[in-house]
């Protein structure tokens, strides 16, 4: 199926892909030079969440693919409990678009999905961007429970977006600002929404997370065979996915650039979307074998 | 002194500027809208260590302005054994130049001159540059006896560029034949050449790494008061002054973007003088409080 004409995600519409009983819902938008970039999603989040102001400008030199996992949102099926069977889904979606190769940007367990990818399938993809994310074997991976991140999130008052605001940005006034602009960007689609994700896609995605830390023989030993172009970006103050995982990242995969930002958590990108994009859209575009940009 | 007309540090004169009896030498190149930069050099280098490929691009929208500490090159006067006392040189040396803002690039030992700088003259300095470079109380700064490193100094089949080959780049194809082209564009500059750094010079400033090393009260905490813009940058596998070292900065600072370079070393900035010239630009040209560019 073509892209659709309006290249934002605010109003683009969902469709549906069938593969094997199996159905996807995904968003497709935008044009240019550029391979088609696919959107791996963060814990919870559906096709929704994935904020314009990071879609949009990505959308105008490239096709973007954004993808609700199996069990996710309108997707249907079973959450899988692990990063390898959500990574079987993601393949089976492209094969079933037809797309060959493409680029990849990975948020939080998206990026554990795009790393299993690149391992799993790796001439499907050409350049990747790993945001927030976490080797295997990486260390405290989206512990919701504890005390610093379980105050945020049970906070009796929280209404709406309020819990996103409180683990994606940091508390400072300028973070948060930049929260209620993200929030206010995602509640601007207002149809075709996705149901949100309820208590069985968590646990799942959490055994997920579980699983991702567990690792056998030399600690991030795989990703010195990644050679695929990366992009790393995290904030310095993430609390749902240290920093020091990013740091292993770009350490241990041969070919990464690490960019990290200042007075940001989880969702840096969503904070300084504007930059985010910018690099994005300059390392997308470099024609090298190199992440460099 | 207004700039020399030649914009590159292949063919700029040695310029000097007497200040109370001290005499320093300098090269001054490059026009543009920016605030002039100051160069702030490493361990044992001189005015002829600025790689043309780094400085040349940046002289195309500022002047910068490249520097021999005292003692160092044809800078006369005694090499200061800390930071702080060379620090009190280069901000004589503006207030002699009747500079009273600037940009500021501190390479490895120049860098941290540049974080003395910024709290002891915080106007003078608007958005900092720190590349290869550690804090106060940072950790393993430059200890050429560990074995890893002696190794590569001490090879007496070493001529002319070679350790700078082996100390400053990895050893992969690509970093060597980045150093071989590194060591070529060094070796343009023929005349007005200044005298290498001998033992007193080096001496001096490995005390200066050795008291630097050292840190009073809560470690970093110094940090937490420099607003201004900083651009942090390193090689994942520096062995001079390791990466961990720029991941303090970055996360300690409170306005700090830090990028870091694959498969580079202490020299990163020029293996990928292209790309690091146009994100220092890039940053630099931000017209901003805050560092993300």
């Amino acid at each position: 199926m073509a892209s659709t004409k309006t290249a934002s995600n605010v109003a683009a519409p969902t469709q549906f892909l069938q593969v094997k009983g199996q159905s996807y819902a995904y968003r497709r938008f935008g044009s240019g030079p550029g391979l088609p970039l696919l959107f791996l999603q963060h814990f919870t989040g559906t096709l929704d969440n994935w904020d314009p102001a990071v879609t949009d400008p990505l959308a105008s030199g490239r096709e973007v693919i954004l993808f609700d996992n199996a069990g996710v949102g309108r997707s249907n099926g079973t959450v899988p409990e692990t990063i390898a069977g959500m990574t079987a889904h993601a393949t089976a979606f492209l094969d079933g678009l037809g797309i060959r190769a493409c680029d990849v940007l990975g948020f939080s367990l998206g990026g554990m999905v795009a790393l299993q990818m690149v391992q799993d399938r790796a001439a499907i993809v050409r350049r990747l961007i790993l945001v927030g994310t976490a080797p295997r074997g990486g260390e405290d991976i989206m512990h919701l429970e504890k005390p610093s991140l379980a105050h945020r999130i049970q906070d009796p008052s929280n209404r709406g977006y309020d819990v996103l605001k409180k683990i994606f940005f940091t508390s400072s006034p300028a973070s948060q600002a930049a929260a209620e602009a993200f929030t206010r960007r995602l509640s601007q689609r207002k149809d075709d929404l996705e149901p949100p994700s309820g208590p069985a896609v968590a646990g799942a995605q959490m055994a997920a997370f579980r699983e991702w830390e567990q690792f056998q023989g030399a600690r991030f030993a795989e990703l010195g065979s990644i050679h695929h172009p990366a992009l790393v970006v995290n904030g310095v103050h993430d609390e749902m996915i240290p920093v020091h995982n990013s740091y292993r990242l770009s350490e241990n995969l041969p070919n990464a650039v690490l960019v990290t930002y200042p007075d940001a958590g989880h969702g840096s990108l969503f904070q300084f979307s504007e930059s985010f994009t910018r690099l994005a859209a300059a390392f997308l575009s470099a024609d090298s074998e190199w992440a460099v940009f």
